[in-house]
């Protein structure tokens, strides 16, 4: 049961993960070609952002692995 | 069963601060591109907005935690 | 059984809040970016309206907590 | 059983209120930023629109709290 | 089993007033950012309308707490 | 078994209600504010259209009815 | 079996019949509110409209009369 | 089990039923207020292919009776 | 088994027959509107593909009556 | 079981011949009504496009008569 | 158990084949449309791409008949 | 229980390759529109996309035969 | 039961190869059909992400054979 | 069970990557094709954004292996 938990948990914090970077990372591409002299800040901004958006589904990855290694 | 439970706390706290954050941060760095000299508040604002949307989330890993450690 | 429904309420409760949160934050950055002069009154109705939003996710987590610690 | 209900009471209550509510403050965002000196008749139509949205939902939550103490 | 009809029925109450009373009032502000010397009619056509939506899912909580208290 | 049929009927009957009437109305409001002339005939449609749409759902109500008191 | 029958019965007639009706009378609304003229003309259309499509709903309710009263 | 057979099958005739005729009957009144002068054919136009879409349906709620009074 | 089965196919039939016929009767109302000197030529075709949309359709009320009727 | 297989092969087969005939059939009268001396060329390409959308639900067909008379 | 398999596998293969080639066949009407010099080449390209696309369907219609006369 | 996989990997891949190819041959057939100057290397880079795309789901029908035939 | 994750596992890789990669190929097509002069650089790019795109469903596909041959 | 596991985990994690890396690839081609002086800087900053997104995945694979070689 604890493995069937581990694979739920991987699927919502992949997914989360890799819609949520994505979906901030094209937007960073895009404005950076909108306003190329922002590109410095607009990247900072980007990797704040990230960090925030992978806190949550790390958790998750080590619930996970919580559950595999039980 | 409790695992299970803590899975699907999971999948709704990643899915929901990925979904979340990423529209926030994409949005700042729209709003940003547009309106360059209000860099600073718009941050700011980002930061206040995350904040809140990252607390129900961090409270259902704690959840999920307290059902796998139970 | 009363984990499962902890893991359900938590789902809906970091969703809803995550989903409401973010589109008003994310409205208000545009806004803000369109009328910088309103920026203040602009992020109190934000304050006031993620009150409002927060509250019946809020009330879920608490429900889930009941649930866990029964 | 009536745990699994109170489970699912939360889950539409806390996606019913977060989005119309966000709905409605967004749009209440907007508007204000177009037409900012009707700012004060919209926050007010703005609070009677919460408060209908918000009947059901606190009911839901009446019902699941009834569920969870019974 | 009359439980998890109540969550059921609670479900699809709190969903549909909040959406149904949500996109009113939204498209109300909507219209009286844009139609200002109308805000009285649009207020007052908003309030019949949102007792017609309101209708059926207070009927749908009578239900639910009918089967509660059953 | 009833119960949960009862449910079912009160989520269909609820949804079904709010998405039309809020579809009727938010239509209505945003005709009334194009055309303000037209106000009183397109609210007296909005009467009869509002009353075709929550003919089947108050059946379905009252087959909810019948069956929670069955 | 009967009684879950009816129910589903009653969710497809409410959701269809609701949906059906709220689309052609939204229609009409913003017809009437384009051309002013012809309101009358599409109003006798909405009407053999709104009988074709509440036909086959209104069968279904019948269905899960039989169903409930079987 | 032929009752649930049932239901199934109204629910696909009224949705179906109801989200065909719609569809055509709006399309059909924007047609109308674009070009009065082809009301009557438009008209005709539309019976024919209400008739069409309705067919299938009315087997179905034929197949649904057979089932029910079997 | 086999009728819940005529159910399934009842569904899908029903299902498939409205939509296509509806979006093809749609367009060619559409298009007859903005071409009115094309009209016998795209009611014709319109026939044709009529009579390739039911086909399957009908062939899969024929399998749920030979299923009804086992 | 072999007939909820036919069921099943008949919702596949009806919806995909229903929706990839329609989607044709509906652009080809757009194309028609946009370039009407092309009309016979478009036609041919039509019915060679809807041959080849047919050919994969008619063996779907072929399956579900072989599962009913099996 | 292998009869549920090729109903899945026709599902799968139905809808694969007729959304990819009517979409594909659309566009080409579209495209012959709007550039009638290049019908020819066009439709060359059409037989190509569908050809393509039927491969794996059709693959697909040869295990569902594997599983049934198996 | 291996004819239910197989049919499982028939249903992706087939949907998956169909829709994967036919993006790619009406976004070529769309540009060969707009630049027909342009349409040998526009064909050569949709070979080499389509046998990218076809690449894991000749896999899947594989893996599909490997079950079937197990 | 290896044999359905097998199945699920070639769901989930071919269903996420063939959408990546014909979003890939399809917006190479497009660029290239708007800067005819940057081919060359596009579709180096195009290799680049086709490769990280393709890398996990293969490694999804590998556990899908261990999970088989097992 | 852990065999169901890993296929989830499978699936999450390749639709996941596979999402996130063609949004962020096409992105890529579009800004590219628009801005191409700015190619080097665009390109450099998807290598990093495709790397954060990655992440998750692969660790989602590690747990599949794991759950596999169990």
């Amino acid at each position: 049961m604890n493995f069937i938990a581990a694979g739920l948990a991987i699927i919502g914090s992949a997914l989360g993960a890799a819609y949520g970077n994505s979906k901030v990372v094209s937007k960073t591409l895009e404005s950076m070609a909108r306003q190329p002299e922002m590109a410095g800040e607009l990247r900072s901004t980007m990797i704040i952002g990230m960090a925030f958006i992978e806190a949550v589904p790390i958790l998750g990855v080590v619930v996970a692995l919580l559950l595999v290694l039980n």
